[in-house]
């Protein structure tokens, strides 16, 4: 999994129909010093997650493994919603 | 996901047998800014979308997760066209 | 799918069993502009391809939906042979 | 598989309900030398790995192939702590 | 699937237990021309290679479909040992 900060939405009617009700939310990713860079993916939401919420990304087939998107063409899901992580003994990043 | 334009077509006659029917599309790769970068991706597509549109498409296993691409040697599919996406509170692309 | 050009063949006599009557290909990836760039990748033929052709080629989990290809430890496949491509109106490649 | 250093833990307490007793653990990505680069993996533990220690990391669907990772959103995993290894006849790292 | 060459051997005894009896093997990447680059990967065996053998090797899902590596958290593995392959009618490589 990867780190990422919710920036957006992004809207699309017309859709393969398997994707009705999931939502596309707009992460930049960060690096391990919660940092954001240049790389970004358009994710479904799974766990609810809104707009500045820093959050984990999963990619590929494991995007496929929740509830809200089993057996959708869906290759990106964020599954959960980062409260802290710590490098090198020290704290990059606490949810307020 | 990723976000991409519809640049071209591809035409491919001889092929494995289970591509046929499906629709290649020359999708040059966006930035999260709607700026072109110089990646591409050749993909099916699930939805009917055309030269010129702005698209999300999925890849991997993900991309045979559509009526269109079920059980075939496809790894990328267009699987929704966009209507708008904003960032930081900013609109980057909406269709006209 | 990625654009590539098969420029080599590669043997392997020892290999896993299951990999028997595989065809391994040289393939040089292309640009979506036709042009040659340092990345390759060795996939398996699905299509009766040859040295010199221009191909359509899958990876991952997708490489292996073809009939030659199913359930082998391979992945990546050449499924199509490419007839002509263009970008914005441009042709970019014609196979003669 | 690749090579990475457990730098630190991740806590994320809402998240999909089948990630509940997953552990989550920074991973700094090492070179075939022993360095440390700027990739960095979030991956689920399913060995018993600590801070400090140096792993083998699986990703894609491999990483859902272990006892706590099935059928799970994780597409990364920890599958094994490393003793030692060696490139050209020089051992590169050994646990003590 | 890409080129590489066996550099080391990898020795870790505490493991996820499917991966018993697995051999890890450190792969250097090869060029299409043959020459090493600064990638690599640590691959499962699954043909009883060797250090110092020119090899190639599957990743993701289709690294699982050996008889060696079958539902394991494996994401790469050594499914042959090439003999030669040449690139534009001119060989890069021949085991001796």
């Amino acid at each position: 999994m990867l780190l990422g900060k919710i920036v957006g939405t992004l809207v699309a009617t017309r859709k393969e129909a398997s994707l009705l009700g999931l939502k596309f939310l707009v992460v930049r990713c960060l690096t391990i010093d919660n940092e954001e860079d240049a790389g970004y993916v358009i994710a479904a939401d799974a766990v609810g997650a809104g707009v500045g919420e820093v959050v984990l990304y999963a990619t590929g087939s494991s995007a496929r493994q929740t509830v809200r998107t089993d057996k959708r063409p869906c290759d990106a899901v964020i599954m959960a919603i980062v409260d802290t992580w710590e490098v090198d003994g020290l704290e990059k990043y606490r949810k307020n």
